[in-house]
């Protein structure tokens, strides 16, 4: 399994994944799950995947050798696209490819060769936009009413995620709370694990401000992990009933 | 769907469950999924279900006709058994036939027409005992290291009983604890909705001590979770990173 989460917020955008795959709980490695996209100033796509490791390694492999034609009929790629709606059009149509192209060979287990994808970025001049591509390629936006949107194992971490990220939450206090979203994920699925690759795309920066790898024995998040159940504990002492 | 919690401790068991049963987001209905079978001082049972209404709904009225019949040559019946684990298991044979029943009519949608029962019961001078019982009739059971089950939309509710429950946590902390899992589980899923249906057997007892149905107006459980929300929020903004 896989956590990722993506907020839209006034400021900027933040995202967050994991690193954990497993084939069966007795073959379990860790691959990125965060791929960038980037021409500085003018625009920045960032691809949070989650689901069968097959599909969603050919479709970046195939996004990325599209990125890198430049020739003039070439059609858009990521690189190229007026719009990043348009970026979630192409990812769309080549993660439904690879998903039909790989299922049509595995006729025992279709459910394993699906992938949903977070398409995140701005170009120069255009508005922060953030989407979720579904299997089929079909996708929704986040919106001011819905500023995250989650892929893969994604319940656990959705109450404190519900609870304080609106739209004018401030990068820091957001960075906060994906972390927090993902470390009650991590307590609760153990084939969601460390480490975890975070994202922050500024507001008309138009490139990754900040991108941290955060490995299992980072002291900042130990220390915040255990602030946080200790605070729980400690709130769920003082609630009356 | 359905959100259903049991914990076994030291000191005795609490139940909680939702009432919300929807045949589509527009047929909604309140339907009690907590069932008490007690002849106070010798046994008590209190099952708990999620899944196809028509499925949980059959199998209880079996399981009631089977413990009326108190024939010298009727089968062991949730009344009659000498254990608690015969009890699990007569109602995973019961449960599991009920199913197969109903499913080979359904040929379109077989996955509707599956349940899952939580049971919990002591004989006298018999140990608390606490399962979880799925669709095949199989089951599994609660244990010092594993003190809680949940069947229904469980993962929304799980990393607090996580944080906070342990055999020797006391039953008022207990019934505090199902209540803020729910909670979560509101908040975050439309289809798990109020009133709520919350039981405790203290141990020994051979009896439900406390039966309370909470109402979505219950003054008490929406200042605790007010109080829980503000109490977040509060430990959110203290937590550093």
């Amino acid at each position: 399994m896989t956590y990722c989460v993506g907020l839209l917020l006034d400021a900027g955008m933040v995202l967050l994944s994991d690193t954990r795959t497993n084939a069966g709980l007795d073959n379990i490695s860790t691959y990125r799950k965060m791929f960038t996209f980037e021409e500085p100033d003018e625009r920045v796509v960032v691809i949070l995947t989650a689901g069968s490791l097959s599909v969603t390694q050919t479709t970046l492999a195939r996004l990325e050798e599209a990125a890198q034609d430049r020739s003039p009929d070439a059609p858009p790629s990521i690189m190229t696209a007026e719009t990043i709606l348009q970026v979630a059009s192409i990812v769309g149509d080549t993660l439904a490819e690879v998903s039909k192209d790989i299922s049509s060979r595995m006729t025992q287990h279709a459910d394993g060769a699906k992938a949903s994808m977070l398409v995140a970025g701005q170009r120069k001049g255009g508005e922060m936009r953030l989407f979720l591509i579904y299997p089929e390629g079909n996708f929704i936006e986040a919106t001011a009413d819905t500023p995250f949107l989650q892929i893969g194992e994604h319940k656990y971490g959705k109450p404190i995620l519900d609870r304080v990220v609106r739209p004018e939450t401030t990068l820091g206090d957001a960075q906060k709370a994906v972390l927090l979203s993902m470390d009650s994920t991590l307590r609760s699925n153990l084939s969601v694990g460390m480490p975890l690759d975070l994202a922050v795309i500024e507001k008309d920066a138009c490139k990754v401000s900040t991108y941290r790898r955060i490995e299992a024995q980072d002291e900042g998040f130990l220390a915040m992990s255990n602030a946080w159940s200790q605070a729980l504990r400690d709130s769920f002492q003082r609630i009356e009933i």
